[in-house]
């Protein structure tokens, strides 16, 4: 039995995807940059086993078998077509049956971007499986329109560092990929503080949430078409001059821009919450005291935060958020930069009086409304495991149980 | 002493107002279109007393005197002005020192607009102790440009009804006026739920947040050029076939848009909150139960809903809201319809089983929440009160105290 195991990174978009150009294939309305977070911290594991003694294709994920759903079956087909086009009809692995075992690093119900790593982990596996080299020019383009096919911003999770996903021209879509335009080397100081937020409410999922904007919203498509190709500009030349003040002034921007387009739709879908809310208010007041952009917000299809910082004010951050929305001291903060909880008094200080402004006002606090913290680096694109880290018995084929 | 009395409703838009052209003389990006509410309910009272014992012009809001703020000094001099156009140079009232005393028959706390019926009370009241009857054609216009620059949406306030608020084409803003499109005899059924939600945080003022959306949106030009004239259009036309279904539509399409630019906004505002939301889904799935838009909600700059449904479905609405946000039984419900707080087992069943879908799905519940409610019909524009209702004393000039 052959097995092969690979991760994924997530990614969060500081420019938006929302609305899709063509359901079928998967296009969307505007071109997204986005940036992909270190594995530390979050990410998705998949291994992949074929050989002649499986019966049927078959896919657990996160400890659950789970049927083949529409998009799996796509990526499936479609990376069985790019075995034969570059394999010729000698070997005819496409023709084996495969055991899928993924699993994510987070918990799955945290309303973490899981699809983007877990499509972009399924199209790696299957590429290294069937042995197309993901760094050979000729398939990156092609792996990313499958990654896409399977969930939209997947595409941008197979790359490292700051990766644009162009919208394209061609009604195939083949064009319709993410490249990267600069590596996870590129800003080593750059940080994202992840801020896990309770949700109360269930979320409406993207696809419909997407949907129901294109068919509702009178502004999607004047964004789509008149604001966000400026805003493209603007942001990858922020990104290669490391220029935090346009990145952060534009990536706090297109989050709400993309917040402002669900609640146009009808009925209007709420993602962020009060707590988003304080979370967004204080990362301005946390900016006004400093006298200029030091941090930024940027909210997915939910409630959480992730909130960009340079290296050195995720102490800031992660205090004040911590400050802010007092937590059990067991609470869970997963960082690769070492961090003091306590709030520094000095900082206290500047955040209640608001200098520049006439009058003291406290800072509010929420108890036990954000229940997780990650603080992770930029981080680099998918990769191979060794076969001792496989998810899968390589005799059985069945997967293996999951340590705790 | 000449005391004079007059009362000015509420009104609520339906097409709504957000960015001024010209801040010095308060016209609009756009036109907006809005429902007077019955006094019943929400009103003001303002006397004006003036005689040549008065020393000096005074002003008492709720019992409090305040200083003439600049837009109270706007309205005041162009009254005087148009005074002397009307009546010449002959009896000089305008150089009489006047005292002022304005009241709101609801809790200025609650975030209801009051500063449309405010200034709509002022201009009305002054109107008639300067003997400029606002029922002439030829003061029509001028009252209301003068009503606009002491609060945009107070042009709105002085007549009954349906008013269209027309953007207007002149730099000097004579046009930018108010009118009626529909009395209130009109539409008779028609009625508005205003649910006063419990508001935590501050919210940014009007006219702050229309200077911040104008300065930082790039969605607000695009709304008011090419949304809202179609917008105001079809307004017109349902309210004039009595059509609640497109009324309704649109009314919830044009609030969602208003708090889209809102959020667009950089720091973003956000005038909704949990519960705010929570409303808007409860009207959704009320809707969709029904099979059709029966109510319809808008909300303003503040957190507090105002529902609009027929007669025949303001039982349904009340009783729902107070299942949904359940209260002490002695919350207010002020209401010129008699209703049952109780929600009948049928409509809950029907809510809950949500028809058309598979699975059932319990409403949910915050208590003590909303904290008042107001049910009222469509109403009349300001009035002239008796003398023996005025809160000033004619022989001293001075505010009477008030009744509880």
């Amino acid at each position: 039995m052959k097995v092969v195991t690979c991760t994924a990174p997530t990614n969060i978009a500081v420019i938006k995807y929302w609305g899709k150009d063509n359901e079928e294939i998967n296009t969307p309305m505007n071109s997204s940059l986005s940036v992909t977070l270190h594995q530390d911290q979050l990410r998705t594991v998949t291994s992949v086993a074929g050989g002649s003694a499986l019966q049927t294709t078959r896919l657990w994920l996160n400890g659950q078998e789970q049927p083949i759903n529409r998009r799996i079956a796509v990526v499936l087909r479609e990376m069985k077509q790019l075995y034969r086009r570059v394999h010729g009809e000698s070997e005819r692995q496409d023709e084996l049956h495969l055991h899928i075992v993924s699993t994510n690093s987070f918990p799955t119900a945290a309303g973490l971007a899981s699809s983007a790593a877990g499509y972009a982990c399924l199209v790696a596996t299957l590429a290294e499986f069937y042995g197309i080299s993901k760094s050979d020019e000729e398939f990156q383009g092609q792996l990313s329109a499958i990654a896409r096919q399977g969930s939209g911003s997947a595409c941008r999770s197979l790359d490292g560092g700051f990766v644009a996903w162009r919208k394209g021209v061609r009604s195939d879509g083949h064009d319709s990929i993410a490249t990267q335009i600069a590596d996870e080397l590129h800003w080593p100081a750059l940080c994202a503080v992840v801020c896990v937020v309770n949700d109360v409410q269930k979320s409406t999922s993207s696809s419909v949430g997407m949907q129901t904007t294109k068919a509702t919203s009178s502004l999607l498509t004047f964004r789509a078409k008149n604001l966000v190709p400026e805003r493209m500009t603007i942001m990858e030349k922020a990104i290669l001059n490391r220029d935090f003040e346009t990145f952060g002034t534009l990536t706090m921007q297109d989050s709400n821009q993309f917040h402002a387009m669900c609640i146009d739709t009808t009925p209007p879908i709420f993602y962020l919450n009060d707590v988003s809310c304080q979370l967004i208010n204080l990362v301005h007041r946390y900016n006004e005291q400093a006298g200029r952009v030091q941090a930024a917000y940027t909210f997915d299809a939910g409630p959480n935060a992730v909130i960009f910082v340079e290296e050195q004010n995720v102490q800031d951050i992660v205090s004040l958020v911590l400050y802010c929305f007092p937590a059990s001291p067991q609470m869970i903060v997963k960082s690769s930069i070492l961090v003091d909880r306590t709030l520094s008094e000095t900082l206290l200080a500047k955040m209640e009086n608001k200098i520049g402004s006439s009058k003291a006002c406290k800072l509010s606090r929420s108890p036990d409304t954000v229940k997780m913290i990650y603080v992770s680096r930029v981080g680099g694109g998918t990769r191979v495991l060794p076969s001792n880290e496989a998810l899968i018995n390589d005799i059985t084929g069945e997967p293996l149980s999951l340590h705790a």
